[in-house]
This record gives C-alpha cells, sequence and structure tokens, in this order.
C-alpha cells in the first residue's frame, strides 16, 4: 500500500541487494518512516523479538525471509541442512506463540529439500520466501473482494451519505505484507468510490490504532478520525456507525473471536444498536481444534509498563511519560474473547460465513472436523 | 479524606488565614500535592476556570467558599448588594453549564439577605459556604451508608475472597468536598473490614482513574489496580468483578445516566455477565425535566487535543507527548449516556432504589412530577 505516494510491503527483497532483506520499521510509525535492511538470520531475529515487525502474516512472511538469510548462511557449513534447521530454530524462537513463525519457517526448510547444491537451495528458498509473501498478500486482498459488496449493499441505502466503519487496533497491511485484514474491504470500498470514514480506535494500551491504522489510512487517503476506545458506545447510539470490522488473533472454529483487548466491548455495543460486526480474517487464522474461545483461549497478560507509560512527540522526539498514580499496582490483559453470538460473520479469503460452526464448515469443509 | 494520612477537603477555610480559601490544585495530582489559597474573587474565578477544581460537588463548594471572598471584596462597594452579585455573576460564567455552580452562589447571594451591616453579611456567606460544602460531604457519607449493606451482602456470598469492584473515571472525594459518591461505599467498606479491591478504569482521554481515583484509592490504602478502558469486558466474562459503581453527571426522572464517555460499554458488559452495575448519586444530580437521556441529553464535544496529547511523568518533571498519527483528524466526545435497563440501581443519600420513573419516586415524590 501507499507510503508518501509510493507502494510498499511491510517485507521485500531489495533490488539492489541480494544478500539483504528490507523491512518497514514499525517501531518508530507514525512519528518516522525508516526502512531497516537485514543483513544476516540475527538481524532478522532482533527483527522479530524487539517488533520492528509485528502482525501474524508480516512475521511469518519476515521469517521466510529471514529463511532466505539462514540459506546463504548455511553455505558455509559443511552441514547444510542441519546448519539451516538450527538457524531456523533460533527465528522460531523469537516470539514463541507466533503460529504463523513456526510455519513459514519449516514451509521454507521443507522446500529447500528439492535442491540438491546449496546454491540451488538458497534460490529456492528465496524463491519459497517471496511466494509466502505474495500468498498473504493475494489473501487480503480476497478479503478485501469479498468484503466490498458488503460494504456496496449497505452503502446502496444512504444515497451517497458517508459510509461509517468503526475499528480497533490494527489489522491493517502493516499486520501483513500488503492490504490487511479488517482494512482490506475498506481500502477495497474506498478505491471503488464509496465515500467510506473510519472512526479508528486508539487502542490502549499501545494505541496501534492512534499510531498505525491513522497513518496506514492516512497515506492512502481515506478520510478517518481518530477517538478514544470509550466512545464507540455513544457513536452507535447515535446512528453514526454503519458497520465495525476487525481483526482477530485466533478464531475458533466455532466462530468465537480472540482479538485485541476491548474489541469484545465494541461488539456489545454493536449487538445493542442493530449495527453489523463483521471480522476479517485468513484462514490461517482459525484454530480448529478449541470449541469455547471464551474459556479455552488463554490471554496473555502482558508487563504493566504498557499501560503506565504512552510514547508519543515531544518537541519532535519520541519521548515516554507515566501517566498513572505512582506506585499503584497496573494490569495489562492483551486480549479478550467475542463470543460468536455477537459477530454477525466472517470475512475470509473463501466468502463471507456465519460465525458458527455450521457456518464455517460450508468454507471450510475439509478443516473442520 | 486522606492524604499522605492527614484528612483533607478539597476546599475549606484556613484556620490561620480568615481571608483565604484553600483548596488542593487538582491539575498536578497525582504528580504533586498542592495547596493553592485563593485572596480573591479572581483567584476562585481562575480555580474553576483553570480546573484546579472539578467535579459537580467541588466546584459548587468552591464557588460558595469563593462568594465568601466577594463578601468581603463587596464592603470597598456603597452598594453592597449589587457589588455581591455583581462578583457572583463573574464565578458562574467560569463554567456555565455546571449546574452547582449557579446554585451554590445564589443560595449565598440569598444567605446574606438575612444580614444587615457588611460585617455580619460577610459572617452569613462564610457560614453558608461551610454549610454548602458540609452538606455536599453529609450526602456523600450517607450514599456511603446506602451503599454498604450491599457491598456487604454480595460479600458474604464470597466467604473472605476479595471483592472486586469496578469504576469508570473520578466520581471520588476530589469532585465533592469528602467521601465522593461512587467511591462513597468502596472507602465504607473498606472500613468495615470488607477485602474490597478496585479496578480503576484510567478513563481516556483525560484519564482521571489512573490520575485521581487510584490517587485517592492509595492515600486511603485501598487495595487497586488500574487497568486500560479496554480490559474491563474481559475481567467481567472470567469472574473477577462483582460490583460496578460509577458516578453521573447527570441522571435523568426516568433513570438513564450521563456520565463519562465509555461508562455505557461497561454497562453493557456488566448486563452481559450479570454483574450488578449501581450509580451513585446525590439527589442534586437527578434532572427532573428530561425523560429520554439518549436523545434529549447534549453531549460536550471537547477539544481533540486531549485525546490527542497525554501527560505524564518524564524525568520527575510533568510532561506532554502527541500520541497520534501528526495530521490525522481527532474527535473528542466526553460523556455517553447509558440507559435505564442496563442500571441495576441508584445509590442516593435517601437510599437506593431502581433506576426508573417509578422506583425514583418513591425516594423522591416531591421532585417527580
Amino acid at each position: 500500500m501507499k507510503v508518501n505516494g509510493k507502494d510498499y510491503r511491510t517485507v521485500w527483497f531489495p533490488e539492489d541487494d541480494t544478500r539483504a532483506v528490507a523491512i518497514i520499521d514499525q517501531r518508530k510509525l507514525p512519528f518516522a518512516f525508516d526502512i531497516l535492511l537485514l543483513r544476516s538470520v540475527d538481524d532478522a531475529c532482533a527483527a522479530i523479538q524487539d517488533m520492528a515487525v509485528r502482525g501474524a502474516g508480516c512475521i511469518g512472511a519476515t521469517a521466510a525471509h529471514g529463511m532466505y538469510l539462514a540459506a546463504l548462511e548455511a553455505c558455509e557449513s559443511r552441514d547444510y541442512h542441519a546448519a539451516l534447521v538450527r538457524l531456523g530454530e533460533k527465528l522460531k524462537a523469537t516470539r514463541p506463540t507466533a503460529v504463523n513463525l513456526q510455519w513459514a519457517v519449516d514451509r521454507v526448510v521443507k522446500a529447500t529439500r528439492n535442491g540438491r547444491m546449496p546454491t540451488e537451495k538458497v534460490s529456492i528458498a528465496r524463491a519459497e520466501a517471496a511466494t509466502i509473501a505474495d500468498e498473504d498478500a493475494a489473501w487480503c486482498r480476497r478479503i478485501g473482494e469479498h468484503g466490498l459488496p458488503l460494504i456496496e449493499a449497505i452503502s446502496r441505502k444512504k444515497n451517497g451519505a458517508p459510509f461509517n466503519i468503526l475499528t480497533h487496533c490494527n489489522a491493517g497491511w502493516l499486520a501483513f505484507t500488503d492490504w490487511g485484514s479488517a482494512t482490506a474491504p475498506i481500502y477495497a470500498a474506498h478505491r471503488a468510490g464509496i465515500p467510506v470514514h473510519v472512526w479508528v480506535d486508539e487502542t490502549r494500551p499501545r494505541n496501534q490504532g492512534a499510531r498505525l491504522t491513522a497513518w496506514e489510512l492516512a497515506n492512502e487517503g481515506v478520510p478517518h478520525t481518530v477517538i478514544v476506545d470509550n466512545a464507540g458506545g455513544h457513536l452507535m447510539q447515535h446512528g453514526m456507525v454503519d458497520l465495525v470490522i476487525t481483526g482477530t488473533d485466533r478464531t475458533t472454529y466455532t466462530g468465537d473471536v480472540a482479538n485485541k483487548i476491548g474489541t469484545y466491548l465494541k461488539a456489545l455495543a454493536a449487538k445493542d444498536n442493530g449495527i453489523p460486526f463483521y471480522v476479517a480474517l485468513p484462514s490461517s487464522t482459525f484454530d480448529w481444534e478449541i470449541r469455547d474461545g471464551v474459556r479455552e483461549i488463554p490471554i496473555e497478560e502482558r508487563g504493566g509498563e504498557e499501560v503506565r507509560v504512552v510514547e508519543g512527540l515531544a518537541e519532535a522526539e519520541v519521548r515516554a511519560v507515566d501517566i498513572a498514580n505512582p506506585g499503584s499496582p497496573v494490569a495489562n490483559y492483551a486480549f479478550d474473547v467475542t463470543p460468536a453470538r455477537l459477530v454477525t460473520g466472517l470475512i475470509t479469503e473463501r466468502g463471507i460465513c456465519a460465525a458458527s460452526e455450521e457456518g464455517i464448515a460450508v468454507l471450510f469443509p475439509r478443516e473442520t472436523r
């Protein structure tokens, strides 16, 4: 998607440097747009661990690209395959709970088995990493294509009035390689000429909405307004929201949706006001094992510093301030689970389905048991 | 209530200076505890206008104390009464929508009519201001007394396990002269030996929870934890909240509750999880004219800077940082309305009643039409 008018992905092979991987350093956004060049597996590990990249799809694609660097480094070892696997394990260990990370590393390792000479394996690793990134982008683009008719249908009743979409957190292209999940239908609608306007929840504690989603939308020229997470209910009560779309970190095969903390509150407000609440996801985000999301999905409790310390610009520098009463304890639950009964539908790369075991099975008959 | 172990009110007449009014400068809390001495009506106006004091009860009591300063200043005019009224109008103009402000000023002016000589009128003004502050404290203390049995009843079922109360914003003693509204039952329960623990919503955009409520509770030794506004739904889903209590800025005679933005979302979550949701208020907060709160109560839209700019401590100094994508528009709706159907009950100085026209009429038969 666009940054200052030029098209970017979150991770790519730079044309002028065949031994490097390029990423957007998301830690500095929106205050600075910096591109980082990764020249070793250690660089790739640091980028993932220190959250220069974040979001399931983006982490997976970065790990795959890191495996190209691993394929290069393995050439210096006597046992090429053992070295490649060892470097892959290093990448996998950076964020142990990220499913896409494991999957992407394993996929590149497996692909290299088809090559005989190390040089051939290096080429295969590079091609496989590019394919993984392309697939991620294609899935998101298709989510946008499936979401577009939904927006068109609701928009038609508005006779050209602005179409207000509320979103929470960043399920944008920065979290994937391109397009994003929740944002893909928004970008598709904007490009189709529908007068979309997005209410962007700031998304405490890490402010991914105010920082990343707002930055994305501004660069694509999509009208938007940043609001505090508290505001959505009021907007919905007053007819100022036509549709809610969020992403998800994990969705059960029964349709329960784990996503950034606070998503559940927006789903309740949407239900109370008769507003459609959709969740957009590539099918890789489904958990085919878990039935009851609220009871069974473990919710990460992160450090209280994320709540206590807020980062922003002051006098053109990025600074952090401690906003809470000094000495008061702080808790930081990172996700919550929205029960399927509050979810109007799921927008996947295969189409839209009901958030229920039956609905999901229609689109994914082989995956559901 | 206690500050560093010593009892304070938000506004008082200092014993050693008969021509001054003392207030706690709430703008600096919790980062600094400063007492401001007001020596003129202009000082009092500035304190209210610049939000050194805030909260309906506290603003009313400060205005009443300011009228004592006005009574002193009026002694220098030929027409005492005209001067007093003129100074009162100046105070009233500081925050034109605050009902308590008008009411407190008028009450002091009216009381001074019973005095003949200016010196007598000055004494009357001082006594009336003290009475207004005392009444505010007494109402809040009674709210605590009526709320205590409610907490005791639910707590009994918990067999000594911590009793978790969630609150939003600051309806604490800082918003009144003492005790607070939502916090009064909490302080009463804590003093009665019930093992209360309070989840304190940080309350974006102005962070009154993380700053003021957390500071109050810490000073009273009440166990508490600061959370982001997004977290409450998750806590309620997992049995970690036994009771929600908030304050209100205006409550209709039908039981609809206007309060800080985000209150409605917590009420929805409480309803969805079968958790009692109570609103504490002195009866002065009822609006006896409005039937439909969601449709008829005007919601103040404040400047976007409150959302965009966050204040906190950095290197022992209070600093502000700009947290959002530069250039992205920001909206700031200050309040929302929770429909009566989501409110379990109202805790008033006269007792607890249902949040309905009938319920309120039982306690306030003369006020309801």
